[in-house]
């Protein structure tokens, strides 16, 4: 492992080329991140005792592993990476895996943990969710739907936090116009952040203890704040039997900025 | 301990020579896997630090030990495996046991964690059921009871997950007709996916803390959570105290499959 | 340590006179295991990773050290054994400890996790009960006491289950009436499995964070299972706070069962 | 460290002068242990795995330096300890502590853990209560306050339970009228208890989860059981959100006793 | 590293040097601590066993790099320091960071846990919250306003206390107006503590599982139970689901101190 020895330069060298081969096209990147019908799973990990102890080269012989299982499964799956060291309880960095296949998203995580770096890892939590047409915004009013389709505001969004939420027995079991009706009242409360705070829906029921993951981007957390705060108050939320636990909160960040953090 | 330096060939060969001795008839598999008055016991372990540890040969031959371990009692029992490692928390692979006495399945897992390979495992969690004739379908429409014999889809159904379920009080205290009427209208809900989703039913009632555990494969997931939605949307579903936790969502795999897999 | 490398036959040989010395009258046995008065306390213990790395004759060694500390303690106190691994979460093996003063419990207990055996062990929980005259029996109709009285089923009932039960506060605010009616209605639900599955109470409140806790022995788990099932149905049941959590699931095993399944 | 060789006759002279040295008057202690506005700390550790590998005379050395640790102490607070092995989950030794600033009982927990012998433990749970002038007693019946000043049974009252109380926000939400007049009926049901189960009340709100730390001493364990029965069935017990979790149960033990057991 | 030999005497002089340089205007620090709009982190840990194995100059190298963390980020950001030990569960120090950007704090506790000294921690929670405007105030009688900007007596308040809160969600499903009268109710019981128990209020909801920190700072720890007594008898009281799990009780401490206290 002649790595081991060699050095920020090289480490640089060998990235950059492995980004070149790892590519796969950004519009099924961006398919993938915006069609319904896709599966995301969110897998959080903390470093083992073991990580703390390893010297500078040998971090960044692991990291240069992590950095290859990444490069070679972004070939069929979107990954993310976040860093939630110093935001989140017992979580060090979570993976956003966006596939067509569970299938695919349990391949890359089972090299991920079988490989040299995943062996530093200790598993924090996963959850996965499905993405699926919007289900009540066709009974929207139509300026209503306008609104949503106005993009959010341009330039990085660092913030990330991710809030699983389980509804109520009591919420399945009414009709689908008094939680259509709901909704709508929800979805107005959320409007007036709309252009700070980039959301995105999944649905996970069966698929772990949760009904829905929540994911959020922004680079105002106080807007962020006063949205999920404005979402408490209207009548919806009390239908709401598990809300967080966890809460992660990280930052976005990309696969080298993550190895150089993690290199230190 | 020679098998250590055979590499791949060698533990094929004996593989082989393994799976010929082990086999019982596939109808008494068939057989523990339908009848009623059958005990399943659900055993999920998690690698603990020393396997990360271990080399490519020493990992070989303590798969090698799971093989030997697995085939001597496929003689009494039904073994299937699943993956986890990547879908569920804290827990890398589960065994399915079907036996007519919970002394057998024990006897296999105490054979199981006292070996070799056993050594590198941590339990994840336990749990056990008994099959049972099916309590409210002879009062169904014949109709209905039509519908349920209809088989699943034919190939292969690579997804599995299990869900515990724990109902209330005041489930139990209903008399068997309302109960009936119910499940009725559960069933109703299921039947749309009963081709592409499998189900089994396990009475855990007192063998642990849950009353049921529900088993599901699937080669679409997608249907399988609309399946369990669909069911958080019955009257019963208001009758549960507990409702996963966990949920293990994993892939069913072959005994040679799961060691090529671990092996890596 | 000169018996860590007698092998086999020393082993049997010691334990035999080990055996000789430490009985105490089978009377003296039944009395503790029939009387009101006496405290029972269930404690279970998984092992550490330390043990599994334990070589045969260390392994030997150290539970002749076990073998030794239960002798010793059976001169004043009733110990009995079970094996939990493969079958209860979290927990290898469960001593059930019968004195009539606490002190001699802890005494046996302390001299066990301190001795070299006792520290390859992890506690897994610790639940202490006081029996007590049958409290709503008095009132029962004759016949029913009879039924009472009948002895079950002869032979050997090598499963046995501990279930820790916390009552509401309601239940403790009822009178002694309808508290006495609805218990009439429990036992009548629970006559028809009386011959197959034995049962004890053992009073917890103040002494651990239950009420009660049930235990069970039975060569039928099915009915062990329905006789479960039939006590979720009465009314009783509605009182109940917490029912298991955890349910230690296991099998009867004599000391030198134990330790010869131990020593593999 | 000299004294690591020093064996048994060593130990119990260097203990002697640090016990004649230690001593604070126990006039000090029985305020400290009577007067309201006093603080209570009751702290639980079980020794890690380490200390289960250390030999004998350095088991000695270590214990010395507990000893000396707490003699240092004693000159400012008052120190119980309590054996919790073998009748608690999870905890080996309690500390309970009463100083007047909460301060001088963190020196001492601090120098405690900080300590060689303290590095072989860990916090099995710390909690906290501040002792007050009783509140409902003045309003009591003449008879009752006679009948509360009776002196408890002579004698030694060897085992000790701790459990903590947390009352809902309905309970703080009453009058004092109708709180009075519960804890009125409270200890009318506790009264016949007065001799043989010593109580002391701690006030615990906003010093950790609970509302009240309740400690118990008696020698007749089926009393104390029988005073909490007693207890659950009063009104007041209603308006109790958390009972326990945990329960500490254990025997009061003398230092040298402590050190004498953990030397084994 | 030549400092590891360095002795007491050394360690002063670095620290020294290192306070000199890494200040950052107190006028700075105060307006973080006061100022609406500013982010609060409340980060605890405790140690993991490798650091009681550490030997004295050892630990001061480690001490000292966790001075030059501390100090470095300090420029930016007000960090505050807690002893936890001997009085919290599980936790043995407690820092709090204030900044106007969540990202510089995350920044600081990421340099932190990578660092020499940070490899000896296990992080025991992370909370976060942020301060703004009071939102009740403003609607106080005039003599309930001037009460409140009394200042607090002066003089050292070494106790700290941290307690999360939930409020349920009927409490955010209620207008404005009956929460106002409601916050009036529990401000008029806080007034009489207000001179002896500083209190800062963090808003959490999103940003943790929490809605609301409560931080306070006292010498009197007998009036702080006092106030948080008087705060659950009001009415406002009832709409909290969740009050503690944890709460952190110390000791502030400068760095000097915990670095003197953790030095032994």
């Amino acid at each position: 492992m002649t790595v081991q020895h060699a050095g920020c330069v090289g480490i640089v060298v060998l990235v950059a080329s492995l980004w070149a081969n790892g590519a796969f096209a950004a519009s099924d990147r961006e398919k993938l991140l915006t069609d319904p019908g896709v599966y995301g799973t969110f897998a959080a990990y903390s470093f083992n005792d073991d990580w703390g102890r390893k010297e500078g080269a040998t971090r960044i012989a692991l990291l240069t592993v992590l950095k290859g299982v990444v490069e070679q499964h972004r070939e069929k799956i979107a990954i993310d990476m976040y860093l939630l060291r110093g935001l989140s309880d017992h979580a060090d960095i979570l993976f956003r895996a966006h596939a067509h296949e569970m299938r695919d998203i349990q391949k890359f995580l089972v090299d991920l943990q079988g490989s040299a770096f995943g062996k530093q890892l200790k598993v924090a939590g996963i959850m996965h969710g499905l993405t699926k047409r919007a289900n009540y915004v066709p009974g929207f009013p139509d300026d209503m739907k306008a609104d949503l389709k106005t993009a959010s505001d341009p330039g990085a969004k660092p913030y990330a936090v991710v809030i699983p939420i389980r509804k109520s027995a009591d919420w399945w079991a009414l009709d689908q116009e008094p939680r259509a009706a709901m909704m709508k009242e929800h979805t107005e409360a959320a409007l007036p952040y709309h252009k700070t705070v980039k959301r995105k829906l999944y649905h996970s029921t069966g698929l772990d203890d949760m009904d829905f993951i929540t994911y959020f981007e922004t680079s105002k957390l106080e807007d962020f704040h006063s949205l999920i705060l404005a979402l408490e108050k209207v009548k919806e939320y009390q239908y709401t039997r598990r809300f967080g636990h966890p809460i992660w909160l990280g930052t976005a960040r990309g696969l080298d900025e993550i190895i150089e953090i993690l290199a230190q």
